[in-house]
Order: structure tokens, then sequence, then C-alpha cells
């Protein structure tokens, strides 16, 4: 029996995300994006599925309640800065991607633009969503994570990855 | 920009999961596999998770429900019969492990055993489920995939790989 380190194939992709990637919307006119360190991929409905978490309060969720589509850029750079202030602020008072030096470019199949930074890119359209609970929550996941302020819970939102690339 | 195929490299296991994986369970001096080709890989609550989708009308539902583990058998090698029964006959009335020439091997940290075939395998622990419904579910999957009979939703389990490894 060969042990391996955890999904080491699989998981390089996923590396990256738990480094932080960029979960990118667009709604009005307004290009919002914000850091996520969470997420799935894999199959469903015999689809590629991009399974992505955005917390109630955010304002990434106003704007992807709205469109029920978004990029993710899975960064091939550190860029230590824009994922702090992406990070840590709200793009409802800021223009974050100005903020962090960050530019919008436009996608292939949605309308939400992807970031032009060299990395792994996914254009997802939503196709199922679903608001977290405290119903059939692990105790110890609940106490580290949820209830400390209203609209902490997540919801999950199961995107079509309708187009996925790479650029330098 | 260079194109990729979907996913290359995070997908190789996805592809073998995609072409039909196996989902374990146990209970009451009783084991059960079914075949699953959809699931998703990741990162949440800071931990990695397999997130296995499971019919309420299956026999491995009453299972899980009653001990929230499972464990994942991606195969290394094609086992068209073990695929074919395991994908089509309900372990209710059967052992379907023995219809289908299949050995239950003691995991290392979960109750529920792994397949004794080679492949990779995923033990893992429910930390969160939830059961879809038609409400924010995309019209067109919602056709093609439920509401054909009672209990045709999936459960959505997020496991907490607690651990895996290949064997061959």
């Amino acid at each position: 029996m060969k042990e391996l380190a955890y999904n080491v194939e699989a998981s390089r992709k996923l590396d990256i995300l738990s480094k932080g990637a960029f979960l990118t919307t667009y709604a009005d006119g307004k290009v919002n994006t914000m850091v996520i360190g969470w997420g799935s991929i894999g199959y469903m409905w015999r689809l590629p599925v991009f399974t992505a978490l955005v917390r109630q309060n955010r304002f990434t969720h106003e704007l992807l309640e709205k469109t029920g589509e978004f990029t993710v850029t899975l960064p091939y750079v550190d860029l230590p800065e824009a994922i702090s202030i992406c990070g840590t602020k709200s793009g409802r008072k800021l223009d974050k991607l100005a903020e962090c030096g960050l530019r919008a470019v436009p996608s292939r199949k949605i309308a939400v633009p992807h970031l032009g930074i060299p990395g792994f890119h996914y254009e997802c359209r939503v196709l199922y969503k679903t608001t977290m609970s405290s119903e059939n929550l692990d105790k110890a996941i609940k106490e580290l994570w949820y209830e400390k302020e209203p609209g902490d819970y997540h919801t999950m939102y199961f995107g079509e990855i309708m187009d996925s690339y790479e650029t330098q």
C-alpha cells in the first residue's frame, strides 16, 4: 500500500485555491471580486461543477443573487496586496479591482469578466444554490465558523463550468 | 492564452469518478456499496472535503443516515460487472459485495471499510448534509434528473476526508 500525501494529483489546483483565489461577480455595471480559500470541483448532473461558498452578508452574494454567474481565478502569481485588500474590504463602497491594481477581462461564455492575471480561470453559471443552516451541521464547525453575526451562513452556489482556461 | 481541456490536471481523479466509483457504507453489521459518477473534491471549513450525492430512496442513504461515515473508492481497474451490478441493484435484499466479487477491507480512521481493489480511497466523516429541493434548481436539471419518483432528490453529504491513500 503506497501512501500519498492528501490527494496529490487532484489537489494541485485545489492547493492554489486554498492559498487564495478570486471569485469575481458583475451586476449593474459593477465588477467585484473577493478572496476565497474554500470551494470544490467535481461532476454533478453529468456536468463539471465548481461549488463556491459565499456568506449571505457579502456584497458578492448580492451580485450573485442578481445574475447567477461568476468566475473563479486561481492565480499563478503571488499577489499578497490584492489578497489582503480583496480579502478584507467590501466592494459595496470601494472599487476593489482598481484598489488592488487588478484588471477585468471579458470572458468567453458569460457576462462576468475574469481577472487579467496569470492563472487558471473558470466561467460558471449557477445550476443550484442552497443556504446552509445550523441543522445537520457538525457542532465544532458551527462554533468555529458560524453564528458570530447575522447572515454568517454560506450560500453554496453550484456553478456549471461553462469554460475554463489558463492565461500566462 | 493557452487553452486546456477541462481542468486537465485536477480532473485526473475526477475523470475516474465520472466513469464510475464506489461509495461504501456500513451499519448494523452490513456493508453496502453503490456506484457513483458524481461528486466533488475541495476545501471547506479549512478541511479537505468530499461531497457525495445520494438519493433519499437509496439503501446507501439509510446506512449513511445511521453512521455519518462513508468511503469512496476510485478504481484503477475496469470492473464492468461490478459497476453494472452495484449500479443497478439495491443492497436492501442483496449482499452486493459478494454478488460482485468485491471484498471489504478495514479502513484506518473510520468504521466503514473500503473496497479491496486497486484504486484511490477516501475515508470520510460527514460534517454537513442538506437535501436538495426544487427551489433554486435549474429547470433543465430538474426535468432531466428529478421528480420522476418520490425520494428522488439527492442528499448532499459533505464529508471531511479523514484519510486517503492508494492501493495497488
